[in-house]
């Protein structure tokens, strides 16, 4: 696909249209050029940031006629390169897109910008009583429309569901400049295909999100929670199934090897929690609802359950500080890995009961190509992030036996049911492997839906599927 | 689009294939000419009843060569027409396909085929202590494949969501004859395109569906029903409101117009409960959980809401045969209604707080293009079925001036932030409606998306898009 290099005719066009800023500067295309994803740089040629939904259709309208390459961005806190400008071009930063539309009470509905932050969200409707489950690590800082573009998941996700089970309907710009809502404001719909499930989870190539329909839940009153420290890795992954299998549904079951915890308690300079030299891993579990006696039935069921394999003294969280260094120890991971080495972040998913396999194949192909790993991640929903550190890996083995390991890997976990991103997407950095987890004519299939909303290949390019 | 007329050579080739039976009689073309939609009938030139995928995937790949139009049915119990056979052609019966192929306990996991009868498979879970959810009204006849085409709801939707919230993976047949899965049997998903959720409710137009991979959850143990009386039909539709902003979530809540009621009494024969002449309309209330004290707080404090409205005394089930009772009131509203006249059936759907002003509107209409109409449905969901019923309407007035009638009601649906059908879909009735709902842009899509799947236009033809 040739693309057009940007012109300074271009950027007098850009100039000239209303609610849209025109960034040139070196550092403007520089915070643009990378996200959270490795250590990846790609610069733009151009930072647009737009505020009205009428600008980014005169944008989609303008490029698309010059094929111009256009790659929306969020937050910048990807996981996969989704946000990366690959083919140069325009980045179109949504973060002037920042607002609640409409907080409608009566129908527990919020018509919310894309470029709003997660954790603002939550905490917005929450002081109307209600709750938006969805909970990445990086709830701090992303913004909502990344999340629908990833189908982000989190912790909570195990009892609550992904992103695409809150979203009702999307309002989106299409690469030709026409607007469409994919949906209506409602809580079933049998009308049509459903353009707002096919788009949640596009990771940006089949429209840029301009406004997002969320259904909201009331609010929960209360929560538990505890960290399980287990000597063997493997049995805390069994521990995970026999808690499902004995009819409990946890808010939140997180998984920790060792590292993980030892890696992030360094990292944020913290010694709360005690790590004798046999503990191998943990599961941090959270149980939710109204009614405290309840839960604390549940809460001691769950860890008599847990106390059957090998584990040592269950830590419970009795203050809400202690909650937060908790939560603070997971969802620190991410950074602390990153901080520590070069590393490439894997985000794979099976059926959950397969953990224990996958654990154990992760670390036998370790072996085998000789890396090491760190995982961590959503044990109850099955998805496992498997951080693999540089280390002392020489070059030559990162850059060409790795990826061979990786392949493997993906065989494995496809093979036991599962597929090859669970939360995080496919973006650039995984879209080598796509061939592992789809066949021909399943790729064919997508291939021509993108071209069905993008026939000039100007969203987003470089992303999803291996050119 | 010109399509084959069946010929002799065509009947020949599919008796060659194994594992398909070909019926030819009268008798059989005639049971596949009609399903549960109003009174139309469309005979097919061929009934084709496949017990393989390998035979699916050899009938689709001939008729797809030789330009044969194929309508795949279930258990025919559709009410929007989607599986007759418009153009002719044949009629793939997947009635074989009526097994469960693996009931993963592990994963809380069910592979089931298409033509398995919703009941059987939600009673062959249950034994398994597992649970699934969605239940139309003819979950005892209709087919999981038929739920699963048409994104199929039911009374505890409001609480558990639509069939789209328990499909993870769909094997399918596309027209050309290729095999493919749409995704991953994992409960997180972000790799590529959501296959999955884009064939949940499209109508049998994208594939034959061959085996659906559906999550469980465990059982819930208890569950308690109430049928509360209502003076002035508005007010049942505000108390279903009044009852969520108080922060519950019942396992159904269901409207029924007075006539509904009535209409069913003397249809099932019964007198089982008191009809004083000053009802207006019925809500049917249903709490579920594991916690039999929690769920008596429940039901008492959800009644005392209901009784700040004008109501009658509140009837609680207190026995099995009594919430047997109830429940077949509202079951069989449908064949009630089709017993008493000709009628057309609407499947409004608005955000839930409009729901008063969908039945103010659906009565206004009534009195100003003169049709009479019964009312009931899933109001937690602002799923509003509308039957309309002929009565003594002339036919001249029937087939010209109720169009406009239905017309004006969906553009007011749509105006309220619903949308034309909330579980039935469009199929062939609703199909002249769809440029209410949407506009060229968001048609256009969805026909490409069609013709992705189905080039040359043999699957289903006739359905969904106005020609």
């Amino acid at each position: 696909m040739a693309f057009k290099k940007l012109q300074q005719e271009d950027i007098l066009f850009f100039q000239s249209l209303q609610d849209v800023q025109v960034l040139t500067d070196a550092e403007q295309l520089e915070r643009c050029a990378s996200d959270e994803t490795e250590d990846l740089r790609y610069m733009p040629e151009l930072v647009l940031q737009p505020s009205a939904v009428a600008a980014v259709s005169h944008i989609m309208k303008y490029c698309n006629e010059q094929q111009i390459p256009v790659t929306p961005r969020g937050a910048g806190t990807g996981l996969s390169g989704g946000a990366l400008p690959v083919m140069g071009g325009v980045v179109l930063d949504m973060k002037r897109f920042n607002k609640i539309v409409n907080l409608d009470l009566r129908n527990l509905q919020v018509t919310v910008e894309p470029g709003m932050i997660t954790q603002e969200l939550q905490e917005k409707v929450k002081e109307s009583g209600l709750f938006y489950p969805p909970d990445p690590a990086s709830k701090g800082s992303c913004f909502i429309g990344g999340n629908v573009s990833e189908n982000s998941g989190g912790p909570r996700a195990v009892k609550y569901g992904v992103v695409k089970d809150y979203v009702l309907n999307i309002e989106m710009v299409l690469p030709d400049g026409n607007v469409i809502w994919t949906g209506a404001n409602v809580l079933k719909n049998a009308t049509g295909y459903n353009l707002t499930q096919l788009v949640v989870g596009s990771e940006g190539t089949l429209g840029v999100i301009t406004k997002i329909v969320l259904r909201l839940i009331p609010a929960v009153k209360h929560d538990m929670l505890m960290l399980v420290p287990f000597r063997k890795a493997a049995e805390a992954c069994e521990a995970v199934n026999a808690i499902f299998m004995a009819g409990f549904t946890p808010s939140a079951m997180e998984f920790m090897e060792r590292d993980a915890v030892e890696w992030v308690m360094r990292y944020v300079q913290t010694t709360a929690i005690n790590l004798p030299d046999d503990i191998e891993a943990h599961l941090l579990i959270e149980v939710d609802g109204n009614e405290w006696d309840q839960l604390y039935k549940e809460m001691e069921a769950i860890g008599e359950i847990a106390q059957r394999y090998d584990t040592d003294e269950i830590l419970f969280a009795d203050t809400s500080e202690q909650k937060q260094m908790l939560w603070t120890l997971r969802r620190k991971v991410g950074e602390a890995v990153k901080s520590n080495s070069i590393y490439k972040e894997e985000d794979t998913v099976v059926p959950r009961a397969e953990l224990p396999e996958l654990l154990r194949t992760v670390k036998e192909l370790g072996r085998k190509y000789g890396f090491h790993s760190v995982c961590y991640g959503h044990a109850g929903d099955g998805n496992l992030h498997i951080n693999i550190v540089k280390a002392d890996m020489s070059d030559a083995d990162w850059n060409e036996k790795l990826p061979l390991g990786i392949r493997e890997l993906f065989a494995r976990v496809v093979s036991l049911g599962g597929t090859i991103s669970g939360e995080h997407g496919i973006g650039l950095v995984q879209k080598s492997y796509m061939d592992i987890a789809f066949n021909e004519v399943q790729l064919r299939l997508m291939k021509q839906i993108k071209n069905v909303f993008d026939p000039k290949g100007i969203l987003n390019p470089g992303k999803i599927f291996a050119s």
